[in-house]
Formats: structure tokens, sequence, C-alpha cells
């Protein structure tokens, strides 16, 4: 056998050792995720929590009502904080067949009004109760809930009793900085976004189609 | 003037403060914002990468396909891991005139064919390659794309070097746990999501209309 010859068996040998490690990996990854799929099989409505002070907490929220509605399913939002940006998802998904109720001022640090900010919270969440009674809607996404418990312009225990209520296979999606840890005790599912960089603290400003 | 008369003026005069008060905070935030605003001009192809292990990720990518889309601009997806299950979002999307390229295999845990899912990973990536030299195109998702590198499926100097030479107005957003360091250093905003509880790990399963 050549020196030549030995390296090349060599190297085909580590190479399909190489490949055989990798299978044994994926399998072992493989078991584990099936072992999970297997032993979780409850269906119920999710009360999803998207909190944390980094970028894409709504956008989330709007792609699981673009998912739902991509199924056929039916979807409503309320917007809690209403920026004066034109809003690009809503063109899209108010379209598609989602109701949509927006809060009738702008941002709570535009409009420096605390009793007229409170009665517009508050109007909003009527309109949110009422989805939060309704079979019929799959998904409800309350898009910026947390800053209006924060401000107490709507009560916690109101917002708690109503989604305890909630019909059982019905979907809740919750967005916004610093969600009140009952909010958070009472979800199934909670996931915190954390800024690691943003391009607007590097001066780059927020963008049509991109940022709103 | 009496005791009561007292009372009820002090009571005023408190409610009169703390709204006072609240404005104050109110202006403080909006100036401190409105700074922020003013100091951010430059507009730019934003590289957005949203990394870590909690629920939301590729769900808000899909979410700013949607606002991009609603607003008239074109968007492209790659999908990096294609499960076996229907997607919601892309009956929508694709639907709305967004281009759509799915990974030819399934879960690379699914196959554990390292050689087969390289193929279908360069496969996959050659469309986004194409995609990112296309100014008319908007916005690239690279939907998991970050296991494609982890895995060595596509070479992350290549990678980089179709982010760094694209169009400078075009917006990219990455998804996927574990993202390479180098990556995250080019990219312009990062956010990490991370799980704080998961209903999957109660035993829930995934749900149609809602995990996908």
């Amino acid at each position: 056998m050549t020196t030549e010859n030995h390296n090349t068996e060599q190297a085909d040998t580590t190479a399909s050792q190489k490949a055989e490690r990798h299978k044994a990996r994926q399998q072992k990854v493989k078991q584990g995720v099936d072992a999970k799929i297997a032993a979780a099989q409850e269906e119920k409505g999710i009360l999803l929590v998207l909190t944390g002070n980094g970028k894409g907490k709504s956008t989330s929220g709007f792609g699981s009502v673009a998912r739902a509605v991509g199924h056929g399913h039916k979807a409503a939002v309320v917007q809690f904080i209403k920026g004066t940006w034109a809003c690009g998802e809503r063109n899209l998904l108010e379209g598609a067949g989602v109701e949509f109720h927006v809060m009738g001022t702008g941002f709570t640090w535009e409009t420096q009004d605390k009793e007229k900010d409170t009665q517009a919270a508050m109007e909003a969440w009527v309109e949110a109760e009422k989805l939060l009674k309704e079979e019929s809607v799959n998904l409800v996404l309350l898009d910026e809930l947390t800053y209006m418990v924060s401000y107490h312009y709507i009560e916690l225990e109101r917002v708690l009793t109503a989604l305890k209520n909630r019909p059982p296979m019905q979907h809740v999606i919750i967005t916004g900085r610093a969600c009140h840890r009952d909010i958070i005790e009472l979800a199934d599912t909670v996931s915190e976004v954390q800024p690691v960089k943003h391009a607007f603290n590097n001066g780059i400003k927020a963008q049509l189609g991109f940022d709103y």
C-alpha cells in the first residue's frame, strides 16, 4: 500500500465516521423532539405574552394573525397605542377580513392627558372584552395592552377576569414592555424580546415598510 | 371653613397635582423620544437578526413581510427549515404576491443525512443570493438561516459577503437560534427572544392556526 493510498483511505474513513457521528447526533435530537411531541397532546386556547424591550413583539403578534387568517381562522386586533404613522400590516390584514379596533388617541406621551387617555383606553378595552366573549373569534391580538395596565388606565383585575373567562379554545396574544407579573403568571407561553442592539440608536430612522 | 370643605379642597388639589405630575413625566418621555427621532435621520437597508430560544422569531419575520406587502413593497422569503406541517402565513402572503422558496428537505433531524441536507441548503441559498442582488426586492426574509451556518451546510463567509454586497436600501431579516456572532456583528438591529415559559413543555400540543 502506498502512502498516498493509505492517506486517502484514512480520509475516507474519517469522512464516513463524521457522517455516522452526524447521523447519531441527529437521531438523538429527533428522539428528543419526538418524545416531547408525543407527550404534548392537550389542545386549548393559548395565552401568549410577548414582552421585553426588544424590537419584534407587535410584529410577531401580527405575524400570528397572518398565520391564523391563512388557515381561514377568524382573528381580531385591538391596538392600545396608535402611532400617527400608517400601518402596513393593517392594510393587508384588514383586507383579509381581520377586525381592527384602534385606540382613539395617539401615543400616551403625545397627549399627556391622563383623563383623556384613560377614557380612550377604556373604550378600546370594552371592544376587547366583547371579543374575549366571542367563541367564533379564534385569535385576539391585544397589541400594547401592557402599557394600559402599567399606567393604571385599565384595571389589572378586569383584564385577568376577561382572560380567564374567555372561550376555552380562543388564543390571545398580549404584547408590550414590562408585562404585569400576574398576566405572565396566567399565560401559557411567554417570550421576552431583549434588545441586543437597535439601528435607531445609531442614527438610523424608522422606515416605512420596515419599522411601521 | 368647615372641616368637610377643607378635606374636599385637599382632595381636589391632590388630584390636580397628580395630573400635573403625570403631564410633567409624560412631557419628559416625549422630549426624550422626540430628541432620539430628531437624531435618527439616516435611511438604509436594515439587517435585522431575531435570535434566541423563545417563541416568536419566525412569526415576527412573517409579520414584517405582511407589513412590507401592506405598503406595496416587494418581499421575498427563503425558508431554510421546512416542517411537514402546512404554513398559514404562506397561504396568505403568497396570495399577496410574496415570492417563497422553501428548502427541499424536512427538518434536518428528520433526514439525518448530512450530504443531502447540505445540497438542499445550498440550493435554497443560491435562491437567497439571487434575491440579495435584486434591487427591486425591498425585504428578504431568510427564515431559520442560522442553523444552516451552525451545521456548516452554508459557509459563513459566503453569507457575510452576500449580506454586505446587497443593494444598500434592501432590508434583510435573519431568524433562528444561536446566530453566529459575525452575523450579529454585521447586523443593525438584533433582538434576542428568550423563553420565559412555553405551553409545549406543559403538555400542550402545537396547534394549527396558532403554532403553524
